[in-house]
């Protein structure tokens, strides 16, 4: 009825159409979800808060909900993970949704993931620390919020190419993340492109094109 | 003096420092490039007027100057090309300099570059009929000013990473490319990364690196 | 006492009072409708959330409340419809409530409306299996939150009027629907004309105008 | 070669390709201009000043150039005037270029127009002494800067479709039209749909566009 | 302790300090009530929602609530009115708490005061009807929201001062009353000033200045 | 032909038709101000650049150009000056285009003026060594750039109503005035009622309107 | 685990690190308290509502909580405060969470404060009864909401730094601290710098800095 | 006459007058300065460009310009350098003129200046380099365009305080400067202050301020 499956992206763009959840009510998402059950390998559903999940699962008890990530899962059968590896940086604490959103998507892709969080620029030795792992990732993901100045660190010291994702993190002229967006558009360190405020999951799939690409090099 | 050029850059990003012309001095720019010619196979120098490179060309009569792009570009060695391509597709005729800056940064560092202009949605027939040699390509690079919708319609149709690049090109609530950088950071079709206004070389520099990702599988 | 009521309006624009149902209490909804009730074919009161909408149903009974587009309506003698068709098309399952504003504006001003929803870009195949049927129509409303980039595709595909409608789906950089808006206005297809933010009130309004002119032919 | 000339438009959209001159050389409109000469019946170039045109017209003699408007035309064919009108109506005598621009287009595609000029709200019995010729229109144009509140004064007034131009007339937080542009989508009179800031030309096309769904029933 | 409270406003400016209750707690308001009550003929506490009121009340029951424009009132010696009257203008029955504020202000402060409210533009007819008795006024006060063209309207009908209010009525690009505030800054009617959004309390203090001056002529 | 002069403004308004010079040709202004001559004691031209000043003064010699408030000036029969004065008060230099804009406007309209310039808060002192005079003015103009905040501190000194006027005048995120009105719409002295950036003829308008209310008085 | 805390910050700038307590759950302020309760003599945490500051105490009872400024804190052993002082100034009432952030902040790392409430330019004999106590500091920090005139007026008073910091407080255009800061970054009083908008904690942190840099001069 | 002098500045705030020389003429500079030559020690006029510099300098000889800082300069009495530093960072090369704007104007104050130039992020090891320069200083300035992310990386690494200066360096989204100003109010690493765009002057200013508190410590 109200809604057109789009059950050919998997052909066309090598990776499944995913559910936006936000604004959608647990009736309409249970609908669509139903509808590619049959079709598709994996159900991606984000932005859905726990007590929308939960509405959800009592239709469709087999979808996982990954509270930190606030996303629906479902794997019919499982993908084998690449050599290569996202590295998924963090510069807070409070980057931690997006991250994890960013992270499940691109695991849900048969990606290997890398989790470095809370080393942004105050302290700045937390990322020299673990700078190596970083530059021995095929594709890097910098978050963050506030002013975001961690991906252009991180892009003046890697060779990979940098995904960047502000966040909503921040108060006053944060602006909801449109500092950090800035920040990140403008950054002396080329070789950084940038996803939406808070787009952890745009981020994660790229991310999955990219490595997929440089996976077939392994 | 006044410049530290970051000739170490190369070896940590795998790029070499490319000088960023807009509001230097001729005198600045060619203190910057002698500096670098030792060290360097490639210079490459942006955003210069036609008047500041035949200042520039005067010192330096080496260096080529690219009329389209406004680039100032030098050669060491030349560097074989890559097998993969790099795809990149304009909605307008106005969007030429921005491509070219693009081009130029691509094939400066070693890729093999497929150009396809001028096919904006207003008319998307004509995106349809050179839909295969875009799908064919490692990376895509969609340039687009006015709403930029294009950037939405390619990143719909093929499977490889799409850097979006808004431009400039409209008037009055274009706002000198924010209604097209929006559009870009907002797709519906996942997969799209996006770079600052007009800022070609960033998105050349970037799938230059994705492509070189690519390269090693062929 | 506080409202005065522009009965006046019909006569002289053609189309009776709407009532602005956002921001007024049920008491002043039922103050105004009763005013009108004798002299309006008509009554529509757009806005209503479906608390509010109780609270005016018990003193106003007759009037039905549609769950979906959030709407009052009542009318007096049911109107013919147009045999051209307003055909109203969406880029998400998200922007329902909006295009049944519009859908339901339309129809109680006596025009056909077709519906076509869920066909955004994002997979722009399901438009193309569509697009005799919006082609067919006198005036196309093209509804979409997000980049809208919908409606540059349909205005360069069909040759009727385009009314579009930014809506406020989306988060972060989609600005409540600022994106959508800038690339309605912005569009590179000409013939589009646009109206605020969620109006999908205004839209059904306006194509109810010009298709009523194109009737006249038939 | 740079360009991809959309010659199909007229059949898919009932219109020709029109060529936005802003940002495109002489060079560049000259080559499109050849390539459209022999495949459409008129040709119209908007946004070219004086210079340029002059520079066109050395090549291309045979296109007239508005000094007012500031565009480029060229008719193979006479085409017939409509019988119903289209009224062009502006606040002030700055908005001149503008409505010109309005005017012309909607000429070029068969239109009759009738110009009502410098009747803003300021002092609002220079539009009552016009209002029957307005009326009498089967689509209105409004064209105002500044606060643009002629667009809802006369929205209020009419029951034809309204086509509201905010233009970059006025300063300060007139903000380059901004403030018109406000005015116009935010009308509390209805019936009012708005494109881009200064965009005569594209409120000339869609008007030309319902006027001529109605003539068909003259 | 934690207030400092200009007794000697009223001396240097002609007006006592007024209490703005947002962000205060009740306990903070009864505290600068208490402090003023001996040295103040007026006591006027805006912007106090219904709830705060009555915790305020309970300590303080000799202030008047006045439910529509939410402010806390207290006169010792009643003021006489003025010959001369204010008129306050509203566009539409949303308007209603702004306009309000500032009538129940002005008549605090000795004026009289004519209420003509709902005679927005989309129906002007309504505004001729009442122009007399608003050109009968000394002060004349604006009051509207979405685009506030009634402002403009009124300006170029009356030869008295004109103080405009923007109000927040309205969605989408009215942002929270910024369309109407540019309207009234950039109106083509001069003689008009403007104070900010939603700020009925300060046209009505300003108006009242404006007309105890010309009260002096009577 | 192109302009419809407002020749009953005074009748309705108390006050001519103003020419706003800004986009305005030579010509045009030439033609409006013979339309206007006949019929109105005063003519006023404002915005005028010293250029095109003098073009129209070839033509019309009669006219008087004020170079520093940039306008063009006409008077038929001398008109008394009030007795009761309208202070013009500064915060800076620079701000004395935008003052003598409002003086030259108030003296045409028969107003005294007195002028108090440079005495911004950053030395705080320069403002109360006139304080007697400011008091003494019925109306007071306060005009100011950067950030305005000298509108504050006379609004809280003052008891005759207060108009202020921010200008261009600062750069970063003056933003051309922005920062100026802000101060003025939010200030914490009430009063204070505002006009659109650098327009001093608005404000030398609205403060003729008032000193006329009072001087009945006199 | 999810947290690298940055112990070495003490060393490295003199103060450790704070915990910014907005968006972090109970359990992870806790989880990050106790890793720091060892290593550093002062826990603050910052942006804490009473509820999670209950939860908090719970586990940590040693740490109090400071209801004004809404922060934890725990000192293990007393730091002697300096001789010389920050003074800080507010405008208002309402700006006294923000000002007692800055307060406990400042107290916290040491140093004598003295706290001038209240004292806005709306009434500047206030400010001019405490003028001494201001000058007689070392540091002072302004404190203002709405326009955020009074960090001009105490800037052109006073010979020591002065640190601003806009609050949200206000309405309308006040745009949550917006007007504030613009006026505060573009004083035409030099010497002012300025922190993001509600930032106390980051005002008083600066100015202890810079106290502890005159104290070694005592 | 037009200019009110505060020759008392130097005693209220330690520092004299600075005259801003933007949008005044040569001839309202000289008028100035010869106003002030008597009683102050120190002559400061900032941005005035070479022209104006040029004719003021006919009839002032005695002034010194600064090419680079664009400002005009007279000592009469030499002041002694302080023995605490003031440390000027920048990022890049484009960021000279505001840079020399904030020294020159420390050095006029007494104050020893260390020129730290060139040291962005994009290449963090020529920062590093020269870290420990950095860290001996008393102040701070780091000075920085595009996305100004140095400011919080440096803020993370010293102790003393640190004023961040945003410029104007950059194109497209870095919005004249707005881009880094959000980067430096929005710093993870706290201490930092910020100014307006491009204030180099006010920048060097505040940090005289602070250093001369810390020298009475030597
Ligand atoms: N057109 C461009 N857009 C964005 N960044 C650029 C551009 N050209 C050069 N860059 C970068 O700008 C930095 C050089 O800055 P600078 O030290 O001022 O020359 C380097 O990191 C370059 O990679
Ligand atoms: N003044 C104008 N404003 C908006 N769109 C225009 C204007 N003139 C031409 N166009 C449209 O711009 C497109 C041409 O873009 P281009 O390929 O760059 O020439 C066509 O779709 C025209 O219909
Ligand atoms: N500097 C000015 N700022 C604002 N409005 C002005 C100015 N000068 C004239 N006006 C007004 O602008 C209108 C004239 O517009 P126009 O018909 O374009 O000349 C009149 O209503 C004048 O009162
Ligand atoms: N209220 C506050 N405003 C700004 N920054 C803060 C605030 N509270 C703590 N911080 C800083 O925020 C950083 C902590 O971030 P996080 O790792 O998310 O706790 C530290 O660098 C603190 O110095
Ligand atoms: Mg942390
Ligand atoms: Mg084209
Ligand atoms: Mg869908
Ligand atoms: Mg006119
Ligand atoms: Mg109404
Ligand atoms: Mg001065
Ligand atoms: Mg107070
Ligand atoms: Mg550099």
């Amino acid at each position: 009825g109200f809604a057109k499956i789009d059950t050919e992206r998997n052909k066309r763009t090598g990776v499944p159409e995913i559910i936006y959840g936000e604004g959608k009510t647990a009736e309409q998402i249970i609908g669509i979800v139903e509808a590619m059950l049959e079709k598709q390998n994996n159900i991606l559903v984000t932005r859905v808060d726990s007590q929308k999940a939960k509405e959800v699962r009592k239709s469709l008890p087999q979808l996982h909900y990954d509270e930190v990530s606030e996303m629906l899962l479902w794997e019919k059968n499982p993908v084998a993970k690449t050599i290569g590896k996202i590295a998924i940086v963090t510069a807070g604490t409070s980057d931690l949704k997006i991250a994890e959103e960013a992270a499940v998507t691109a695991e849900a892709f048969g990606n290997s993931v890398v989790r470095i969080y809370d080393v942004g620029v105050a302290g700045i030795h937390r990322l020299f620390a673990r700078i190596d792992e970083i530059r021995a990732a095929q594709v890097v993901i910098v978050i963050a919020g506030m002013e975001g100045a961690l991906a252009s660190v991180v892009g003046g010291l890697v060779s990979s190419p940098v995904i960047a994702v502000p966040t909503s993190v921040g108060y006053g002229t944060a602006f909801n993340g449109m500092a950090a967006l800035l920040t990140m558009l403008n950054s002396c360190a080329t070789g950084i492109t940038v996803v939406n405020i808070d787009n952890g999951f745009g981020a994660g799939y790229s991310a999955s094109k990219i490595n997929h690409l440089a996976e077939a090099a392994k």
